[in-house]
């Protein structure tokens, strides 16, 4: 299988990066976790980028704050998948991390989720490995009916607790 | 009389949606209380909408945060009216559900009220069904007539403890 | 059946304003427009919210821009359901006139519908009235099946357009 | 002397709104500390803002949050100043208020401050009545000057602090 | 009577400043108008602050646009009440120029107006003459009135001509 | 190979949704086009989503505009990727779309690109089905040189015609 | 003297980065100008900062829109002094470009300049140079004196043209 | 080597301005730290901004909040390179600072950096010493080595915790 890369910008936003890690897992998605920074070690994300697919990654996941260049600085070193995650850091609440990170020009896109949306950058790389993996897309049903189920038990608790509507 | 229906998006915006339930209760209006996602359960969105000018209910409240789809999901599926409330969940302030929820196209409204102001949702409905129902309306005058001795206490109050305004 | 009324904060909505007027032409719902300035003609304003549900009315559309606080001044002279229509006028898109309107304080609801979106704000009336009025249900029905109707003979129209792709 | 007016919309606005009183006080400057909602006492709002020049007011300061309707319900009554103050209610950080407040439509103006900046509205109505006061313009020039010294004592200490910048 | 003066940033925003100067002119209000800029001509702004309350001037009117510091640097200088006028010049619609305007620091306010309303800081200048000028009081009444029957007029045409709302 | 539909929530969305088209046929991959709307045609987007892996299609492209829901409505009903085009309709340049599509509960991710970018989500596409494909990794890695080709050229010009930078 | 460098991200931003190098060779300043893409050609922008120093470079000046990382890219590969001007291109008037250009990590700042102010960010280059250069330093002065002058005569012009101020 | 000024709006600014000292320190730059506000003692801004350059500076860094007018005020009476820290001082997350720093007239630059980023504006400021001074540019590179070192350090123990990604 494809291996996903998960790379912070700074290992201050491993808390956020994490998650997508715990998901990847979750998924037995076998994945790489770095600390690259675009501003403060190039030279490392360019050398992972160029030689990312001949490494056997499937796809990249991005985390970065502020001006969050990491996934932009990725996405023009290779064709691979890039997944941009943009983290809330500071007073602007994510906005221009997620502007910096969504606003690519043309030629070179980020798949951007949303602001601290980790997980979702994993489940998104899962979803795109198991378009050609029928044993994984079972495990994404699987998950989403889990969560279906969770949200029905949730539903029951909660609509039964308001039971007596205006009545009471 | 008509059942409003308060549906959140996630249990945990059981919060901001108690306070619908509270004032429906207050006006003694029928309503049930669901957790339905957009996204994690949409089956249980689209069953609840088709049915729901069926099932006796007269409106809507639909609570949810972020990318707030609730809403207008329910909108898409009935021609009851549709009362979203954009709840704030994340570093942008609710603006992200705000515009989410009130942006909607032209034939499918929502009616929108304030970030996390489930209060106005309940109202807006009590509104609606007092326009066929005297009593219901009374109530809603009542309350007015509530609210305004409060705040007038609360002018006395205040006006009377700066009262030596600029002299003491 | 119960009238609806239009109000406009100045003579310069028209052009949005006369879009709820047309949609609510289509519905029969028989309904008045006004022009009346929350900052200009305040007691006009007065006047009309005060007399509102005694002179028929089932609900009030208000049409504004900028500060537009022509929605919430009406609804807080009557209890009345009532629609807000941010208009865009001025460099700031309508957020200025989406904001003012629709986050209004706990116990004054006023359903805000999108930046512009006048013909929305007349379809919630109509919904609201069509609670308790089989027949104009009906015809909301008809219309939502009308407009799906238009966007699949579009959808068959451009899928066939482009039916080679990627093999032309 | 002319009276000045502070108006808060709710009594929870009393913490900001205070600031202008105190700020009042400290001028010697008579005034009135009021709780009128547009929305909830609006029959009140009306009241003193009819009256409000023949009852000596010279201007009048409007404290209120989110779709922060005072100020120009009170300018569209009178045409004595108003000053408004948006007040941080809420995760928008005050925009709403502001943007409620200061967007207001020609020829009803409202001399908007910055959000919870109560006490320069205070200061904002002393210059007005100071025009013709040349005994407050005074008191204006002293408070400018203590601001001034308490400023360059600061400079003084901080700059020592660090003054051996660059070669400790 | 005391005078009034209109100071703009850059001879590009006589457009909007000359609004302002037109409704001086309305209500025979004597005033000056000058090309003054915070940035290119910092002499001539410190210059005609420090001097504009002993030149009989009762009030300043600051019109500017991007980093608008006009108001904020005049107001720095003189205890005359400042009105600044936020200009629209550029991509952000006048929001830097609001928030560059409105945001001042405990001390120093600046009573700001719409984005590109003129008209309405001069509205607010007469208003604050008016104060102590009964004919000026008039005046501005007059004015009210005009405008309410203006807009009373356009309420007659307009809703006239949808008279027949829903039956036709 | 896997084919790619293209989803727009409404045909005047045409003219930016066209561009992914424009760009799959470069790439030879095969897609549809269609006009399904979340709020409009529901149904349409339900079956097109529950089928879309059984029919062959290995990434979804949904284009729309203001409270773009569409992204989210197939995200929730298929885990196949599904990537999310915000259209810039109306006055605030697409910031209501972007938030819309972007702010995607943990769960349901939509891989967002920037405003108007159709042609990156298409390339996003292409770039998901080369991870296993290499002849269209190496189609990609072509683009690349194509256009990095092409900006050199460009480079070349224009620091030609600058070449006597400060000297002329 | 050191040279500047002004690179702009797309050829389509010569017509904004074009007024940096007028402004330069106003001054006399050496610059070169070139068409480098953070994403496109990564590996020139490379070559470029790492060479910078050596190649006699005193400044770089990096102009480009919406999710501008050019000046961030430079940042990171050379200690020169980098002046970002982000570009107004898409519907959020220049904002992403703004974030994406001064929110910068600690460590590699970047000299950020107004949405399209390109003659801003070639004086900041001279404003440097001039720090050890005395001519240059009076070149500025001279430009300064010159701005002001231009300022005084449109001072002149518009102030006696409203000369009658009110008495008219 | 010339001196660097760092000036504060307000002695509240001291926590966002004392790391630029810090930094300064570091670097063995001679620095001054001062508190002058463009609104409280602007004589103080004027004296310093005029006589900077003579005294031995060769750029100044300003620190300030809201309408943040300080950078500009001082680039308005000197050459030298102004260096403008917007900070985070209320509840708009130094939006209002950051584009009343930023977005300067043209002709009047000032090199603006990230909110609250006051490392990097005297990071800045040794850069642009450095670009005449080959040991503050080795200090420079060395700096970047060490971050460079960190950062690694941190990507090899975040790699090896996460090591058997997916297989664990």
């Amino acid at each position: 299988m494809k291996k996903v890369a998960i790379i912070m910008g700074s290992a201050s936003d491993l808390p956020v990066a994490s998650r997508a890690a715990d998901t990847l897992k979750e998924y037995g998605v076998p994945h790489t976790v770095r600390v690259c920074s675009a501003h403060r070690t190039p030279d490392e994300v360019r050398e992972f980028a160029l030689g990312a697919r001949e490494a056997g990654y499937g796809a990249v996941i991005c985390v970065a704050g502020m001006a969050a260049h990491l996934a932009g600085a990725v996405a023009a070193l290779t064709t691979l998948p890039v997944v941009g995650v943009p983290v809330d850091a500071g007073g602007l609440g994510g906005l221009d991390a997620l502007l910096a990170t969504v606003q690519m020009p043309s030629g070179i896109p980020v798949a951007t989720v949303a602001v601290n949306g980790a997980k979702n950058a994993a489940l998104l790389c899962v979803q795109m490995l198991a378009v050609t993996d029928a044993a994984l897309a079972d495990k994404l049903d699987a998950a989403r009916q889990a969560a279906r189920d969770e949200a029905r038990a949730k539903d029951k608790d909660i609509s039964r607790q308001y039971a007596d509507g205006g009545q009471g």
